[in-house]
């Protein structure tokens, strides 16, 4: 296929290399911003483009990952000329109606991980979650889902919310969570990654345990004393974050 | 060493079993209630027993596995009589002054672990935290730490009580957060383990980036449309947890 990708982000970064490994001709990378249009380009065999005027109309399939916020803003300017090809979108909560009126013929590939510049992945391993706006369209979505990834699912886009919302429960609250507790051991001096065999065996109980079975600590055992001595240690957002989990974890054993 | 071990809930049910293997006698277990004392003492080859006036006084080290509530109130019954012996306690968050006018030699022996008794764990890979009222109490702790563990680490009261608080942070809360998304997805018929690749890579990330640039998703990004849309899929404790996370997140990105 003929992709041109339109955003160069995180996901992008990653989508991009999994896209031409699986043999995709990735034909040019777009964003305005030029530097990261240039690295990813770079990165793929690509051209980097940073207005809509040079993005080519001859491709097969236009990729946007992009913000939420960028990519309704983005879409008549895109899909305007090159009625002909398939546009996807890569967004959890974004339903697929974002594209209805602009498209003919459209999807979402939305690969639900948490995507770092700096780290490699296994996208084979990456778990895909595809929609699209016909069972004709939808074929060809899973094959490109498919080409890089070995977890291919259909989802419609009400589950897909869901799910995109949890993700952030489990995934950018548990790491706010790592941050929070690094903010503790700073402050005394305590290196971050004394707590890497307690997060590690955290993450690797709930494969065995349901989460609700899992919970260990002062808050499951309710023991109020050490509690109140704890929050007493913070100030702020922490200490508020604190008290809240508690009582959350505390209604959550009564049910 | 000739052990008794006062208590029979998670950590002493992983505990008396390494105490065992080191080659330590683990003579009786300690527990009000009878089928956990017998459970655990059938375990590690012990006597259960359930009352203060049955724990032998001739062992050479009582060591107490209690909540922090149990603790100081089982301690005066339990060094009555056994002057000569050593006593230790295994809480994160209680000082080592607990012990004070009570034993002559007294330390800590903190294993910081998330344990449960459905899940075998590797002690020697468990991070222990020491400290004793004298180095010559300190060398014999020392001692009984590294016939179980590979990694003990001296460590004073008051900074343990800040580690102890950063684990719940990064343990507690962290479950805490999969435990939500779990509910997320239940009321939607998705199952848990669609999540467990992005909660692996999660706790992975941070063993190579600080948490903090670790972190991914709307809050960071600061998606207010996102944000706004998902706190509305929320009710009640949820609701409020996904605000002041987000609120968080957005706040530790600006410092």
């Amino acid at each position: 296929m003929k992709i041109v990708l339109i955003g160069a982000g995180r996901l992008a970064t990653h989508l991009g290399p999994a896209l031409r490994e699986a043999g995709h001709d990735v034909v040019q990378v777009f964003s305005r911003t030029l530097a990261s249009a240039e690295t990813l380009a770079g990165k793929v065999g690509a051209e980097a483009v940073t207005t809509m005027d040079k993005v080519v109309t001859t491709a097969d399939v236009y990729v946007c990952a992009l913000t939420d916020t960028a990519l309704p803003v983005l879409l008549p300017a895109l899909c305007k000329g090159r009625e002909d090809a398939l546009f996807l979108h890569t967004a959890g909560s974004m339903p697929l109606e974002v594209f209805c009126g602009k498209a003919r013929r459209y999807g979402v590939l939305y690969p639900m991980q948490t995507f770092s510049k700096e780290r490699q992945l296994d996208f084979s391993e990456i778990p895909v979650f595809i929609e699209a706006d016909s069972p004709e369209t939808l074929t060809v979505v899973n094959s490109i889902a498919c080409s890089i990834s070995r977890r291919v699912t259909p989802l419609s886009s009400e589950a897909r919310r869901h799910l995109h919302l949890s993700a952030v429960f489990a995934c950018n609250f548990a790491n706010h969570c790592y941050a929070l507790a690094a903010d503790v051991l700073g402050a005394h001096h305590i290196p971050f990654d004394t707590l890497l065999p307690l997060i590690d065996e955290t993450a690797r109980k709930v494969h065995e345990l349901p989460p609700h079975e899992a919970q260990t600590g002062p808050a499951i055992r309710y023991d109020e004393q050490v509690i109140r001595r704890q929050a007493a240690m913070l100030d702020g957002l922490p200490r508020e974050i604190y008290e809240l989990m508690s009582r959350s974890i505390h209604e959550s054993s009564k049910q």
